[in-house]
């Protein structure tokens, strides 16, 4: 028996781009090149006939030219060494130098093939620095000779702790007087590490109950790491009511929910960097979201003022404060930058999402809905934005279900008639142990069709005891699983919470409901719902289904696009700044509307 | 016995600055304006003549009309209800307006009788703002009600902790939504006091043995306290080479000396803030001079490097940082300003006496000399500026002195032969305990004088012994106090030290010493020194006495100066930028200067 020999391994260094790759023998320079995050004009998409990605190669050996580079080249640019980097495969360590005229100016970058792009412009730039050292001609202080070297550069002196100028001089002196500097505009020094080290930024979409955090390479845009992990504030109550009422029995309590949940961060941060043989300390950014209580008591802001009347935040303008200050890991100069919220229950996380979706948002009228237990909601009509919060209930998430659960295995996540036969389908396609939030809005559209339910929700024939789903000896536990009257009518009223929303803002922008052209169904309800059945039921408006648009979850996708583009996070801020926020409880026409959408729609 | 009556005390209400006077009955307007800070023009200088301080007194008794008054304004005036600052005293309870015409536009300050002036303009903006409450209405966040009072009044919206946000909307709500802001430069928030507030700042001169502590009143210029506490760093070493080899044992001990520092500078002002019925919170700003090495162990900044070849710092520019990083008490956003200093030896407290002697200074060509263990010189010619420091030991404090103490009761400080009698003078009149430097100068001076030593500083006629300038019986511990061969051979090392520094400056500078027109002589031992003595033995070049300037504590009011004055800040920045450091180890011309300048003159 016999394995093919592994390739052996090159190092490829990218000048003037100071990175590097390391890749097998007879990879071309241009895959090379994309795998250390360069990105090299390619017109033909590496045909070799156009030229575009001519770079020369400075030392070290590589395949012989090709016809195709003989005839894509001038005998001038031959002369000079200049070869194509997709005709030309590595076979040992190389150096290249890449000529200005085949470098990509302003990086793009595209995250999980999202069609949003956006330049990649991090809030650092990036200064690898060399540095003299000292000697008796040359009495410079530390700090003052690489203030020198970015004056060089135009940059600004540094701006920083008297702990971040020692650190630096100390890594100065250890690493031969050279080190790689991550700075804010300004100057404000975030990070300083050794040369060639990758500099990491954190996005993060704190929901009440799931934390999702991504790890991204700020020089590529790249996303090194996802993980979801359990909110663990979860303990101290479901939802952000309780949590306030928790957090406001005393600053301790307060605090002990903020440690609770930037513990949870950094453990996975941590954990991600371990897996990845990184050091926390590269983290020189975290973009976070979360709606406007759990943004509240990440930052330790006082929440009382959020769970009474008049329901206003503390701050709702954008934010960026010390990582350090809420006591998150990272480099020692490493910041928090927190998107706008507006109001008591329109949060950061729904303008990241907006910002996520700013291409189906772009048509008018458009409107964006991210469906929760607050559900948030904005409707995009010729340049102006109307933005609400309406109180839809856990339902969706199956709590106040009675056999309701969460989108876990075993969970009824479709019901369908055929004829009188009930057939269920489960996630996982595991025996039933109860029904998600998806599952109760198909199964209550599909008894609607085949009229089991009327449209005030009753059963017909009537069934005190509910409509029997799965017999006990069906399911997974030995229990039936059954759909009660009070589940629908928990759905009605979570339903018309949102639908009375709808209504409320398109009566604001004067536009009738069936005018929306762009419908965004975000979050991660969303993407499991059921269009046709919400329809239905009359959750949404009867738009045609080819206007919505399920995006999953668009605040975590915002939230990358942020900290990896500083364009994307003007766009939020604008947006919230022009955003018309109408508080539901006091707009005049919600009750109506609201009422008017309890019942189903007759079909 | 009767005592007089203490007369009732009245207050005087300032307006538009919103300044408040507690004056005697019988006080000037113009007085009482004067004690609140408030600067009324007033040409004639109070005698009733210029019209020049005219104000409108709103409500409250005072003195009638006068005759000078009716001379000096116009009937219209009058019947206005104006009257003059200066002849209109205070009867009871006043409240005053002041026509903008009277008042001096950009105030000045003036500190003990001082020559500098300077625009007060401390680097914190004062604001006081009223936003309205939330209500169902208005659902504004509580810091974007701020930020829309600051965009009102054309200031940037603030910069922030989040726990200063937390704090502010604290303040906010249990304060009638009125608060005392004072921000920097870009809306960094310094502090969110209760509206009317006083705003303080701490200057700080750290000497190696002594530090001198000042509290200021940002709103007024004024010197509220000024206290001098010894340096407790003294326990780990008499001079700045045995501390920095106590810190270069580890982190641990290093750190030791900053907290040591830090805590002696926060219970000077803990305790000086509780005299003054003040609270630490109301400090936004310190500014701190010191020589390099105790600048670095303040900041908690490596000090290895200015211990040994080529004595580099690590930082020599003008630092800012968060006063709560160094552990000093004071507002959340309080911040401390520490001017630049250049190489090892020439301290942040050297620009700070140059800043504070700019009108000495701005002649040419001019000399400051601050004399301590390292002696700073600093040669001004033609608007260039050449700076060197001369290690000159610690003879001038008593030091390596047989005899020798610190200036202090019993030190005797003068020395005079009437014939062959020798008169000594001590400290307080106390029988002699020792010498300290200015006295052993004296003796030195004296003893050439009257040819009891040659110019080789070899006694006439011998005495192996030394000589004795108090027998056993005349002392105030019953030895005999004398002054030996060894001590007058410091005191030729020591000053030797000194005039080859000055020779060299104006070597590299291209004058004569002799054509120096303004020599500022800085530091306590400078304010205590005898210049003629100084001269005799060489210390100094024979210049007239006239062109001398004994400036005491330069550094200190330097360092308030800048508190208050950012523009004698930048003027300290500017000299340090532009000042041509000469390394004297390496100054081939020093070594010939200096060993020329060993012996004493030939009278």
């Amino acid at each position: 028996m016999t394995t093919p020999e592994p390739k052996p391994v090159f190092t490829v260094d990218l000048e003037p781009t100071g990175r590097r790759a390391r890749v097998p023998a007879g990879t071309s320079l241009l895959d090379a090149a994309r795998a250390a995050g360069v990105d090299i004009v390619a017109s033909c998409s590496g045909l070799g006939v156009c030229g575009t990605c001519a770079l020369r190669v400075v030392s070290g050996m590589v395949t012989p030219l090709n016809s195709a580079e003989q005839d894509a080249l001038s005998t001038a640019e031959i002369d000079q060494g200049l070869r194509l980097a997709c005709q030309t495969a590595v076979l040992g360590d190389v150096r290249v130098d890449i000529p200005a005229s085949s470098l990509v100016r302003g990086q793009r970058l595209q995250i999980e093939g999202w069609q949003v792009e956006a330049t990649l412009q991090p809030a650092v730039e990036i200064v690898e620095i060399a540095c003299p050292p000292p000697n008796l001609q040359d009495l410079r202080a530390d700090i003052a000779r690489v203030n020198d070297v970015l004056a060089a550069q135009g940059k600004p002196a540094l701006q920083a702790d008297a702990s971040q100028l020692d650190d630096l001089s100390a890594l100065l002196r250890r690493e031969g007087w050279q080190a790689r500097l991550a700075c804010f505009s300004g100057g404000r020094l975030a990070a300083a590490l050794p040369a060639g080290s990758a500099v990491l930024g954190a996005a993060m979409d704190l929901g009440t109950t799931k934390l999702a955090i991504y790890l991204l390479d700020l020089t590529t845009g790249g996303t090194l790491a996802a993980v979801g992990v359990m909110n663990p504030q979860i303990a101290y109550g479901e939802d952000v009511i309780s949590r306030i009422s928790y957090a406001n029995r005393g600053r301790e309590q307060r605090r002990q929910l903020q440690t609770l949940l930037v513990g949870a961060v950094n453990q996975a941060v941590q954990s991600e960097c371990a897996r990845l043989g990184l050091d926390p300390a590269q983290i020189v950014e975290y973009v976070a979201v979360g709606n406007t209580a759990i943004h509240h008591l990440f930052c330790g802001l006082e929440v009382e003022q959020l769970g009474r009347a008049p329901y206003v935040a503390l701050a709702d303008h954008a934010l960026d404060f010390r990582a350090a200050e809420l006591g998150l890991v990272g480099s020692p100069g490493a910041r928090v930058y927190l998107p706008p919220n507006i109001a008591g229950y329109v949060g950061a996380d729904h303008f990241s999402a907006l910002a996520a979706s700013q291409e189906h948002l772009a048509q008018s009228p458009a409107l964006l809905v991210d469906i929760g237990t607050n559900t948030e909601i904005s409707l995009h009509v010729d340049g102006l934005w109307y933005s609400c919060s309406c109180a839809s209930g856990p339902a969706f998430e199956g709590a106040h279900i009675q056999d309701g659960m969460r989108a876990a295995p075993g969970a009824i996540e479709k019901v369908e008639f055929t004829g009188d036969v009930l057939r269920l389908h489960t996630i996982g396609g595991q025996p039933p142990v109860g029904i998600c939030g998806s599952g109760v809005l198909h199964a209550v559209a599909e008894l609607l069709d085949h009229e089991r339910i009327d449209n005030r929700g009753v059963f017909t024939p009537r069934l005190p005891g509910g409509f029997q789903l799965a017999a006990a000896e069906q399911s997974g536990h030995g229990r039936a699983i059954v759909l009660t009257r009070k589940d629908i009518n928990e759905i009605q009223l979570a339903k018309a919470a949102i639908r009375g929303g709808i209504r409320t803002l398109c009566q604001r922008a004067g536009i009738p409901e069936t005018a929306i052209r762009s419908f965004v169904v975000a979050g991660a309800f969303g993407t499991h719902l059921d269009l046709a059945s919400a329809v239905r039921i009359g959750m949404f408006p009867p738009l045609p289904l080819e206007a919505f648009h399920q995006v999953g979850n668009a605040a975590g996708v915002g939230a990358r696009l942020m900290l990896t583009s500083q364009s994307v996070r003007q766009a939020a801020e604008r947006l919230a700044w022009m955003s018309n926020y109408i508080e539901l409880t006091v707009a005049p026409e919600f009750t109506g509307f609201y009422e008017n959408s309890i019942y189903f729609p007759r079909d």
